[in-house]
């Protein structure tokens, strides 16, 4: 049983993400976390806070010697602009005199359409959009993607496994279809300014964000996640729930600003005849092969031991320099909605955000079928199932 | 707490669903189950199955006289084909010689792309697809349709929320942007012989089927779930798993057949900027108002007191009339896939099947919100949640 | 991940438990499972209910030839008294004319001392205690039995793991100290009137029986479990809900009536100083050895290799035959509690169902550590574990 | 859903707790958690580590100007004495020259008696007790302790509920039974050096905890943990997990040296005839009364109404300074088990920790039935249920 969570508000003094299950001996670094952060705060059109927000790692617990012990991983991401911060935003009481006259903690009541200000609000019980937007603010992937790097290690050091992604569409910019990154095009993808593997493409995407940013506006987009020497039998088809397609759904549907979820081509498969939709299966030099990959690697909720394949899609950042029409709690009054940040797009942060949560998910369902305490028990276990599968 | 499972073999003697935490006080009869699940063998493209399939609908437990008792509500779903399968799907050991030359008996070992036969054999160590495809068929869905009209009576009788669905494509044939069915329009849908809106999207639809049935191949399509009169404030934003549109997106992608989900528009919002992506707030003679619902009723992973929203793409179904190309796993050599039932399509009963799963969640989400263990108590703690919203 | 769920009241027409996530090759009966509920009716001093009890069972689903299938194993626990209670008790709505007069349908106002009923009628808001006595009666016990029968065939053919139980005190006798069963002792236990092992103390418990039902009175008892061949490591101290006493602790005192849990000799060691509470180490002929087993088999929550021993303290049945004082709720006034069963004593029984709690929680952590979604495979993943094993 | 994990080693930078599911508005301060630090430190018999612990205390997340927001409650407690250990315990790789000849970095070989060291060993393939001991250790309450009162907090403020604790018995002394606490005693009970009603037997206490210390020996002992104000109808008799008694066992059963749990006066009930055992009901001036309090204000794993009465025996530290026999796992050599601490006595801390573990269990009781985003949403439908109790 793999599970976790994130905690810290946006403008707090830091994230912390816990995760409860992961083997002993795992190897991990905060070099390495460090590194996947970077990750998260790539790609063209991102605004100022990307600059400052160069997140500071410490290990609260979970390893020595950089090994994972078994107990819980707890790893903190500091907010540099915190001193900044923290009258505003002081979990203890705070003289009101302190508070007085400070822009920053001035309520916020005119709430953003497409975020979860107003909705918030209401079933918090606030007149104040700022205890809602501290938390459902995007700056929580940095928690998430800090844990997802131990997943992603554990995976990598146990079984082998590789998870890359890459941007499919940027806003109506779409890179030509059939382009999916392998882990060799790892670095390429992320040196790209919009981690897409289609550079004509690419350009015009980066002129599209330059397009919507003279123009005070935002852009979603479409990511795809592969992940790479992922075993057959990892899932089930048993309950509802332990499919793990449907596990990947939710995962990926938790990230901010998504709003669909596609596992392989769920889409164009929804569209054509059973005849074209399916991956007919062949003898192959090393065992069973698959003429194509439409099912994402995925068959009744089971991966089929082909690259797992899912996509996500994105809505525009509900916060425009332009602002949209609301209502100001305060009065009922129609208003323009706050503005809270200034990026024009995340789509590339979000394939690197959708790896890590991927990761989680193949970390938690590999625990599922092959157990182990250790890296080294459950590679183990893995190796033995490899061994013994009948139908290769 | 709301939480369920099913068990039963598609051939096995019958299907059970056990639902715990729902409250007591409901008001439900083995006819309203009945009536769903007749309901679920709607549309035209359904093969000889859903004839003789006439449930058996009983109630093991969670009832007396017509209302839930706070207990776990059991329900069991009867299959009338049980005595043709008594031997070959016996739980208990038979007498090798009763199975000595029957047909249904011989061990499937040309497993169907598209379906879990291989990966499930892979990693439950079958030479044999049958114990796969037992648990792997949508029969399955049948008890959630049971427990689901469970789930559906409590949110009616608590809270007045309805729930509706429909079908907006049938493979390459799409129904009409924006017709969308209100709780008015719950019993014309049902009539249509693929449960869509749009009458001449329907009849082309029907011929889509007669040409796909000629050609020995099959359909899927795209199901809209639609929920009324939803309060704001259920689900949260404050932890990853607890946002409601991530939940809907296990509880669609969950369903048999089911590879893509989309919450509102997400599908357009990722493609268009955000001054068009989002719904503007304004005021309105009732309180708050939004001028367009692209976000299905969800923000931030909390419902915005508009309809909820949300759509699942299905592949076509994955047993062929005319074989897709397998291997023959006892060989290894190339064969044709089993044939195991003739639907050309099920599009229709997933819309039905992906009501009862959006029932499900806005069930659970409820009562996390409201708690309650009678409907009285339940829905005394909406009422008073209404009245007291700061903003409304 | 295991999890089980039952559901049924005790007048209904069955009960039916469902576990999700035992591996498939399990050999299992309906024979294996009628034996194990022959074995919870057992014991001096049970009423009529036992002997017309007989419990019908059948598989509803997980099995097939008897082996389970890696799907949910569900079994039903048919009620053989049904037909007297199938208006009193139908789940569905009645004629009220077919109620009239009946007096097994007048409402239960006078909640006994002891049992749910009273809390149960305020949680659920009801003038009746019938709703909550049918569903809290010890009756349920019978689903969990059924179930525990296929987690303790999941031990024992994966693991060779054995779980017996035996009777340690009832009401105020006591067995002698450290006389405990091991499994060469399961049919003698059984054949014991009180399931006691000290012949001495079973023929004072057999007296005080007989006294306590001269005097229309009940007894309570103590209960201890044994489970063999445990590996060491199941369980894990990392998180305060994975220590396997916990977990332990929660199945022991989920069973009705009891009132105390006790893992090893705990009672004692928190009597005594360290030096004389912890079971020293020392070489031994086939490794590791420990010259005592106060600790009974746990240390920080994880088992050592010893023999696992928990104990259940059970209070007297709540149903007297003299009945204790309560109030009438319709009335307010003064009243006699209701007397539903007449069984003097359940403390044999109780021993029998705490043996398959224990096993619910053994399995789920030995799938925890070694995974397996074959019997075959949890085998090969424990086998290679104690290979390994660092020190023996 | 109230769920919440800890992480952190022993000696390691910090402890975290987060909780997640906590209602916005609850008043808490660092202040408050201190305290309850303090608190956690109390007690005769402790040893120098107690001193130097003066926890430092800081809100990471789910906090603003003295109350909670709803998102997750996450607060660090420091380590003030990691300084000494950063190099020793350092999460990330250290230079091996740096640990060359460090006494603190040595393997840890001889695993004590009565703790996780061996089995822990054994689970995660350590030759080296150390990273077991390090999260083992109950230095982990200290962030328990710190996420509890939240919890206790929450609950006083929705719902009035007082939770005290005493220590019932400290090895062989036992306080004169029938001293419980109330509310007013919380002060009282905490000046008394081992937390105790009765002061002649807390004189003798500090007699037996003196005489153990000059034996180099240790003790173990009693605590008892009273919550007053719980309403009637949290926890449920429907489903084995559900009742509240055996969801207080895993809590207590949880906590570091604790071997068994009881609930009112469970070993007593067991031992006595039904007549004896039960609380008989009778009719009071405001409501319904309780001749006796056995049952602890449980019954069928459902709160009465009554005080909320359970106790935690927990068995001697297991670290003595006079060391038990063991083996060195690097020689397999009998040898002297090592020795991390020196406290003789931690029972008056257990009867803290085990408040705050009570705390947890209620505060998810009284969620899941009065549900609530807000403590004024809480409370105001706990109001609600009060008024309208069919039977009060």
């Amino acid at each position: 049983m793999l599970r976790w969570m994130t905690a810290g508000e946006s403008h707090g003094p830091e994230l912390v993400v816990t995760i409860d299950g992961l083997p002993a001996g795992i190897e991990l670094t905060t070099e390495a976390v460090a590194a996947e952060l970077a990750r998260r705060r790539l790609g063209y059109g991102r605004g100022a806070r990307m600059k400052f927000e160069a997140d500071v790692v410490n290990f609260i617990g979970g390893l020595r010697h950089g090994r994972t012990l078994g107990s819980p991983v707890a790893i903190r991401v500091g907010n540099s602009e915190w001193p900044k911060w923290e009258t505003v935003m002081a979990p203890d009481p705070v003289d009101p005199a302190a508070l007085e006259g400070v822009a920053r903690n001035a309520p916020l009541t005119r709430p953003r359409p497409g975020h979860a200000d107003l909705a918030g609000m209401q079933k918090y019980d606030y007149e104040d959009a700022r205890p809602i937007l501290e938390r459902a603010s995007a700056r929580e992937t940095a928690a998430r993607v800090a844990g997802g790097t131990a997943a992603k290690a554990f995976l990598k050091q146990a079984f082998g496994i590789d998870i890359v992604s890459h941007v499919k569409a940027l806003g109506p910019v779409r890179a030509k279809d059939g382009l999916v990154p392998t882990p060799a095009d790892f670095a390429a993808v992320d040196a790209d300014p919009l981690r897409c593997m289609d550079p004509e493409a690419s350009a015009r995407m980066v002129a599209e964000v330059d397009a919507a940013k003279k123009d005070a506006d935002t852009l979603g987009g479409v990511v795809e996640v592969l992940a790479y020497h992922v075993p057959p039998g990892l899932g089930s088809h048993v309950q509802w729930d332990r499919k793990l397609d449907a596990r990947l759904a939710t995962a990926l549907m938790s990230i901010q600003s998504v709003k669909a979820v596609e596992i392989g081509d769920g889409l164009m498969q929804a569209a054509v005849r059973g005849s074209a939709a399916h991956d007919e299966i062949v003898p192959g030099p090393d065992g069973v092969q698959r003429l194509t990959d439409r099912a994402g690697g995925l068959e009744g909720g089971i991966t089929t031991g082909q690259p797992l394949r899912v996509s996500a899609m994105l809505k525009p950042i509900s916060s425009l320099t332009r602002p949209l029409r609301t209502i100001d709690t305060e009065t009922g009054e129609p208003a323009e909605a706050i503005n809270q940040r200034s990026d024009v797009c995340a789509v590339p942060a979000g394939g690197v955000v959708a790896e890590h949560m991927v990761a989680y998910v193949l970390a938690e369902a590999a625990l599922e079928k092959f157990g182990g305490d250790s890296v080294a028990e459950s590679r183990r276990n893995y190796e033995h199932y490899l061994e013994h599968l009948r139908v290769k």
